[in-house]
């Protein structure tokens, strides 16, 4: 571990990316061997980073999207929690996910029939497809339909009790995420779902926005019309804080309800995923019970 | 968010604290408003700063060590997991903890009837009671005898089984701290307690060093005589990846019991700890449990 009293340690040498936090003064650096590609699609500035110990780094206007090393954890989170939570979930819906990897973890799933995967921007997939391969193995898939599209219209367009699981695999809810963390967009979910449906979004960081974004989004599902909802919290190093967490709404049911027999034996590979990792990731913490007025 | 596209962004006003963890290629920093005092004791070097969104921060030899904003969970989880895993602590030792956070929580348990701080550094626990005076606030408890000495040395000579857990508070397994993470130290430790007894590490991140630190834990515990050991995993925002973890080794019983029931009617306030939390924390992701061995 080196010692650095002054933040230029970080800058000496030209070879680190920083995300910089404002809003809560906190910044994350990655060493890079050289920066790969830069890209400025319709939608937004997209840099690939080849970094000394993380892998690939993908960064869209600036933020950390996926990293070789733990997109795992977001990855699995935002979907198995979903899949496992639905009694038999057979179509699903990604909003967003242009880096395949949510894809990848939901088609291991044998009963899925057909999974529509909507990202805005096409971009985002075509750097995922070169510089993590890995993550588009299962594109074709013949059950994975990959469209570039707005997928508020799509979700709207959707056909009535069409989906069992639409899964917001988004950006942060600023610019072209924006319309994703909104109660009309909710709501057009909740139609597009069968009875028994769920809709998981991720939800931010627990430290520095369970006041404020996860409580909002809890209040405006409730408003869209779930029976039930519930934030999960998971490790993920790359975002802002380290911390991160999804929330899961029900149409019908309760939200930490899962087929806990099904996950224990869970017929595909995981790194993080497992059944004891679902049911720990239900207990809340005391603060985060207190923003969400959870009670004991 | 701010866009980033090079560290010098981090330190473009000279207003950041930078850890960087060369040996993983990563560096967290906090925006700081101004830096408080800078002392060298007889063991290391301790910075204080006053930063913009996380209150104090106290640093020693470059590494963070305490903030305000979110040490709780690390103290939360140094403290109560041992505490309700312990069918009936009365005599704790802490070694390391100069900060006192950990011994403050301790001390909320009413059956617990001493514990002994011994801490190599005086100048931690000085800095503490002015910067964090709230970590502070029950080191006039009569219950606790704050000591300044050499821990490995004091728990060598501590009366065989005299204690019922033994925390192990410490800085990195480098430098001063390096001897507390040994087998022969565990031999000690397990010496001093009684049949029951617990000792429990802060044991490094879970992303990092579960091939390495953590795994080595469980083997010198192991070699020392313990009766079952097991790592807890948890958030914590400024150290290296933002995701700690604690290992607790028991001499007799298993290290995954604790009373359920008294954990949820605690009674004491916590900002991290609850009884779903110290249950969750039992649950280890996939490529930890490859990492230590543990079967399905």
């Amino acid at each position: 571990m080196t010692t650095s009293s002054s933040p230029s340690a970080v800058s000496a040498d030209n070879g680190w990316f920083t995300e910089v936090f404002d809003a809560e003064g906190s910044a994350f650096s990655l060493k890079v061997k050289q920066k790969l590609e830069s890209v400025q699609s319709e939608f937004q500035t997209i840099d690939m980073y080849d970094t000394e110990s993380y892998g690939k780094l993908m960064v869209i206007d600036g933020c950390t999207m996926v990293s070789s090393r733990e997109n795992f954890v977001y990855h699995e989170m935002m979907s198995h929690v979903a899949l496992f939570s639905h009694p038999n979930p057979k179509q699903v819906a990604i909003i967003g996910g242009g880096d395949c990897g949510t894809l990848r973890e939901v088609l291991k799933h044998p009963g899925v029939e057909n999974v529509t995967q909507i990202d805005i921007d096409e971009m985002v997939t075509r750097m995922a497809e070169k510089y993590f391969p890995e993550l588009c193995e299962s594109n074709a898939d013949p059950r994975a339909d990959i469209r570039f599209d707005d997928g508020i219209k799509w979700v709207k367009d959707c056909a009535p009790e069409s989906l069992d699981i639409i899964i917001i695999d988004s950006t942060d809810p600023v610019g072209p995420a924006e319309g994703l963390f909104a109660v009309d967009f909710y709501r057009d979910c909740f139609n597009a779902l069968r009875e028994g449906g769920i809709v998981v979004q991720q939800s931010e960081s627990p430290l520095y926005h369970s006041d404020t974004i996860i409580k909002n989004i809890h209040l405006d599902m409730a408003t869209a019309g779930a029976s039930s909802s519930h934030t999960f919290q998971f490790p993920q190093v790359i975002y802002p804080s380290g911390w991160w967490s999804c929330t899961l709404a029900c149409k019908g049911g309760d939200a930490t309800a899962f087929r806990v027999e099904d996950a224990a034996e869970k017929t595909f590979r995981t790194e993080y995923y497992n059944a004891e990792i679902h049911a720990a990731g239900i207990a809340l913490p005391e603060f985060m019970k207190r923003s969400l007025g959870i009670e004991d």
